[in-house]
C-alpha cells in the first residue's frame, strides 16, 4: 500500500515512551519541550555513498545517524533528550522504513531519547538528525579550553572502525570474528555519552573522533590557540585491528581514520589521577597519548622522533 | 580556490549579530543556548527538483529554507530565535553559497533569529533547516483545538504561490508587473510570525498553508475531532491572480495550490471582533471563510451548494 507522509510518520516514528517533558509531540507544526535551562543543539547529516556505502542495512543508516550525534553531546557534556529528523527517501519502502526505525529507536531506548518531530520527504537517499541536549551552564565541555602542558587522552580504542568499513567496502563480511568485530565498531559506534557526562567537569577540552585523530585533535588545538604532540607507540589499538593488520597500517587507521566517535579530551596532569578514577567507574577506557604543546598543530612522533602520518583525516569536501 | 567545510563555514555562515542567548555558537561539537523556558522545535528539508525547480536562484532557496521553518513557528504562536542548517551540496560553489546565505540571513536578521550550528556535507542539492522558538507554555496554538461552531480564517491572500511557481516553471520570467508579482509571492513568501504570536491566545487552533488550503485545514480538522466547511466566493484572491486567471483556475490555485505560507486558523464567534482589532494591529489582513462543521473532512461549498474541488493538495509521497 502506497504510504504518503503522515501515514508512514505515525506509523514508524510516532512511538510513545521517552518522552519527558515533551509538551507537545510528533503531528503539529512544531514540537515543544518543556525546557528550563540551557540547550546543546547539534545537528548530522549522513548523504548515502558519501557517508555510509550504498546497501549498508537500514537498522544501521537509523542506528548511525543518532550515534554521530550523541557523539557530539558527549564532547560537550551535554545530556541528550530529544530529537528531530529529517529523512529524505527515494521511496518509501516499508521494509526499509522498518529497519531504519528500529535502528534508531533501539539506540533512542537506551539513551532515553525522544523523536520529538521530523520531515520526510522524497529525493535521494540523505538522514540529518538534530539532537537537543541540557547543559549545566557551569560545565560545558568546549574545544578551545586545552593549555599547553595539558596531558592529552583518547578513550577506547582507535582505528577499528576505520579498518571496518574498509574490510565491509572489501565485501568480507562474515569472514572470521575478528573481522566481524571490526565491521561491528564501523555499524554500531557507541557514543561515550556517560563519560562525557564525567568529564566535563574535570576536563579542560574535548571534541569526538569523528574526521579522524589528527583532524580532530587539531580542531581542538586550533581552538585552544595551540598544538599537539603525541606517541604513536601510546595510541591504543585493539587487538582485532593489531590481528589484521600490520602495524604500520594499524597505525595509519588510528591516525587518519574516521568514525570512531571516541572521545578526544584534554586536561591538567594534576587531574591525571581523578580522570583515570571517573572514567574507570564509569567503565570508559582512556589512554594519555600526549601533551598540548606551543606552537600550532599536531605532531606525530614516533620513538621520541617526528614522523609524517599517512593520512590526517576525512576531508568533507 | 578549494575550500573545506571549515573554511566555508567560517566564510559564509559565522556571521557576528543576532546572538541573543547564545553561549556557544558555530565551531564547536554542539551550540549552547540559555533558555529559560519552554522551546518549540520544527525542521523543513528543501530537495532540488522536488521542492524548488532546479535553476532557482541560491538567494531564494536560502531564504525559502528559513521561511518555512518561520511559518511553522508562527502557526505555534512561538517566537523564532535560533537556527540550525544541515546543507548538502554537489560542489562548494561559492557563487552559490554567497547567494544563499545572503538569502537566509536577510531574512535571519529580521526576525532577530540566529544561526548556531549546522553541518555541511557533499551530495544531491538538499538544505534542512531546524529552527528553535520560545513559546508561552500557556499560549501554545495547536492544529487540534478547534470546536464545532468555531469560524475558520486564513491571512492574506491563497492560490499567489502557486500560480507563481506556475509561471516560473513555464519560463514566464519578467512579462509583466503581474506575473512579476505572482513569481515573487513564491520566491519571497513572507511567514506570519507576528500574526501568529498575536493569536496565540485568541485562536483555537492554527495551521500554516503550505501542502494547500483544503490539504491544511484537512489536518487540523483532522486533529480537532470535526469537520469544516468553506465557501469559495469567501477565498481571499489577489487582483493579480484573478488578472492572470479565469475565476475557476484561481480558485483551483487557492485551495489546492501550496507555498501559500499564510495561516488557517479557527476562533470562537464570540472572538470575531478581537480577531480583527488584534491582526489589524500587526497589519496582517484575514478573511473569515467558513466554520467547523461536525463530521470529518473539508466541504467546499459554492453558492452554498458542494463542489469537488480539482486538486486536493501537494502529497509528500
Amino acid at each position: 500500500v502506497a504510504q504518503d507522509e503522515f501515514g508512514i510518520i505515525e506509523r514508524y516514528f510516532a512511538r510513545p515512551g521517552a518522552s519527558r517533558d515533551v509538551l507537545v509531540g510528533i503531528g503539529d507544526d512544531a514540537a515543544v519541550l518543556d525546557v528550563a535551562g540551557p540547550i546543546a543543539v547539534a545537528v548530522d547529516t549522513l548523504v548515502e555513498n558519501v557517508h555510509f556505502p550504498s546497501g549498508l542495512p537500514a537498522e544501521a543508516v537509523g542506528y548511525r545517524v543518532l550515534a554521530v550525534n550523541l557523539s557530539d553531546m558527549a564532547a560537550m557534556g551535554a545530556e541528550p533528550r530529544w530529537c528531530t529528523l529529517a529523512l529524505t527517501l527515494p521511496q518509501p519502502d516499508e521494509t526499509w522504513l522498518e529497519g531504519f526505525a528500529a535502528g534508531l529507536f533501539s539506540l533512542a531506548e537506551r539513551h532515553n531519547v525522544a523523536l520529538v518531530g521530523g520531515d520526510l520527504t522524497r529525493g535521494p537517499l540523505t538522514a540529518s538528525l538534530q539532537i537537543i541536549g541540557t547543559i549545566d551552564r557551569e560545565a560545558i565541555l568546549r574545544r578551545g579550553g586545552g593549555h599547553v602542558g595539558d596531558d592529552v587522552y583518547v578513550t577506547g580504542t582507535l582505528g577499528d572502525s576505520a579498518a571496518g568499513l574498509a574490510l565491509l567496502e572489501e565485501g568480507m563480511v562474515g569472514e572470521g570474528s575478528t573481522h566481524v568485530a571490526l565491521q561491528e565498531r564501523f555499524l554500531w559506534p557507541e557514543p561515550r555519552v556517560t563519560a562525557g557526562r564525567a568529564l566535563a567537569r574535570l576536563a579542560s577540552a574535548a571534541i569526538d573522533v569523528s574526521d579522524g585523530l589528527i583532524a580532530d585533535l587539531g580542531h581542538l588545538c586550533a581552538a585552544s590557540g595551540c598544538g599537539a604532540a603525541i606517541d604513536t607507540e601510546r595510541l591504543p589499538l585493539s587487538a582485532e585491528l593489531l590481528s589484521l593488520f600490520p602495524p604500520n597500517v594499524a597505525e595509519a587507521y588510528a591516525l587518519g581514520g574516521g568514525d570512531d566517535y571516541e572521545l578526544c579530551f584534554t586536561a591538567a596532569p594534576a587531574q591525571a589521577q581523578t580522570v583515570e578514577a571517573v572514567l574507570a567507574g564509569v567503565g570508559c577506557p582512556a589512554r594519555k597519548i600526549g601533551r598540548l604543546v606551543a606552537g600550532t598543530g599536531v605532531q606525530v612522533r614516533r620513538d621520541g622522533e617526528p614522523v609524517v602520518p599517512v593520512s590526517t583525516g576525512y576531508r568533507h569536501f
